[in-house]
């Protein structure tokens, strides 16, 4: 890393990286996007309720573990990592209106459109699409040429027939009727995995690696992926809503797909178990250390909220 | 243009350039956008019904308008032709929304939301913000400078602080009180106007041309915004249904802020004139031929719908 770099996210053990990354991509969030007294205040004021509602920061900071693995220097992920932490929050923004979801709660706190009226919800969602495909293509850190497979690895992430858009849609459609587990994991795969894998992929983009690791990269965050999505509705299931932030049991009210829905819960955390193992083998056919790559499948495979 | 060229817009005459545009931004949006049959098929199908739901295509004729007066070849613009009206159309179907506009009715058919429901009208919404930087990304006919160049252009027009979603929110915010006509040329700088500059100063970025002539783009551009606005408030207090396709009078019965209403019929259509003025001034400091420019400029002062 040069001496000019401001970024520094890398220390002497993994277990200290999830912290440190979730600190910076903060600090960088809250540098990039417009305070919440620029006009329109309505709409920068719920994009920074959203933003800084204590999320866990999965996606960027992956992006930049993925980035320092492969040897990309931590100024020139930190842009794109804010970029799919902005997609992210519009989805969620977007998923809790009244017409999809519907949720009132979300971290403990009022949800974006609860807070500030249905209109402005969706355009503080709006707003931070436009903003995260702005922030990558302005990133003077970066070539013309990475700028623009990011963004194409983002949109295709975001949007349909394969990416985020496209599971909220079979998602919701999902929910009047009964799944099967392969329909579920192809809802999960594009509503959750596809922005889970496209960070992966960044960071290894942003770090010029061969075609051939980008494939594992991909093997690796996909389960990555799936994981996430089945510790989640395992914590629908067994956790307090002052531990989740959320109001638990919802799901099964809503008589949505599950894993321990279709699985029941014993056979969910073995099928994690499953996915965790699959993940941690595709680290190992990367040729180089991947201890932070190790520490992410394990944070999520544990975590408890 | 080469021989192998398969977008041929310009012609022997201006006048039927707006015929000849709108047919080739038509088939290539038709080309490129998922079928309404690909899954998540309701999401597709409200895509395409509001993509081609028989709009003027202002912003695409526009683009390749400037992109041929500067000399690109047709097929270096249409795809940012078409991305520019994927931003349109998603911002006519969120603002035709319950809680922002309300619109039942848009171009004689029932609104996206009225149609598909809620739901599929937000996503279609943000797919087509998504697909838009995805083709332009994408778009192999232009060098990665330019296509990072058009993104963010693009970008700052569709977002915060200075674009279309700024403006929708200011024009949201403005409902409730009486605003001034220096502030209702804001609201429409930004809501309006923002799109349009960008869809000249992409045709003209892509034909690489020099900061002077930008600006006189911009310039002229911002006049043509201006002008599209006040134009389309007098339709409102003017022209009956069925020629508008919606419900004409709507603006004065919700005490929206509108030209007509500040200044008076007779002022804003001297207003209207006086804009059209400003706009073809700009072009006579253009140092080639701005036929095609002038017929716009001619279109939308005189359109009855």
């Amino acid at each position: 890393m040069s001496s000019e770099s401001s970024v520094v996210v890398s220390g002497s053990e993994p277990g200290g990286f999830l912290a440190r990354a979730r600190a910076i991509v903060e600090a960088e969030l809250n540098r990039i996007l417009p305070e919440d007294t620029v006009t329109p205040a309505s709409v920068h004021s719920a994009i920074r309720w959203s933003v800084f509602a204590g999320g866990k920061r999965l996606r960027p900071t992956l992006l930049l573990a993925t980035g320092e693995t492969f040897g990309a220097p931590a100024e020139h992920v930190i842009r794109a990592a804010c970029a799919l932490e902005m997609i992210h929050t519009y989805s969620l923004i977007h998923d809790d209106l009244p017409s999809m979801d519907d949720d009132d709660l979300r971290r403990g706190r009022p949800t974006c459109h609860v807070r500030f009226g249905e209109a402005t919800a969706i355009l503080a969602g709006d707003a931070l699409q436009s903003f995260a495909f702005q922030i990558i293509a302005e990133d003077e850190q970066l070539s013309n040429k990475t700028r623009v497979r990011l963004i194409s690895e983002l949109a295709r992430a975001a949007g349909t027939p394969a990416g985020m858009v496209a599971g909220q849609a079979h998602d919701l459609d999902s929910e009047s009727r009964k799944i099967s587990g392969d329909e579920l994991e192809i809802v999960h795969r594009k509503k959750t995995g596809a922005l889970i894998v496209a960070a992966a992929r960044s960071g290894a983009i942003v770090a010029d690696v061969r075609d051939r690791e980008l494939e594992i990269v991909s093997d690796y965050a996909g389960h990555l992926g799936l994981l996430f999505q089945i510790t989640d509705d395992l914590l629908d299931v067994t956790a307090t809503a002052e531990v989740l932030g959320k109001t638990p049991g919802k799901d099964a009210r809503s008589k949505k797909a599950t894993y321990p829905a279709l699985y029941g819960v014993d056979a969910a955390r073995e099928r994690a178990a499953h996915v965790h193992e699959r993940a941690c083998a595709a680290l190992e056919r990367i040729d180089r250390p991947t201890p932070l790559l190790r520490t992410i499948a394990d944070f999520i495979f544990e975590r408890k909220t």
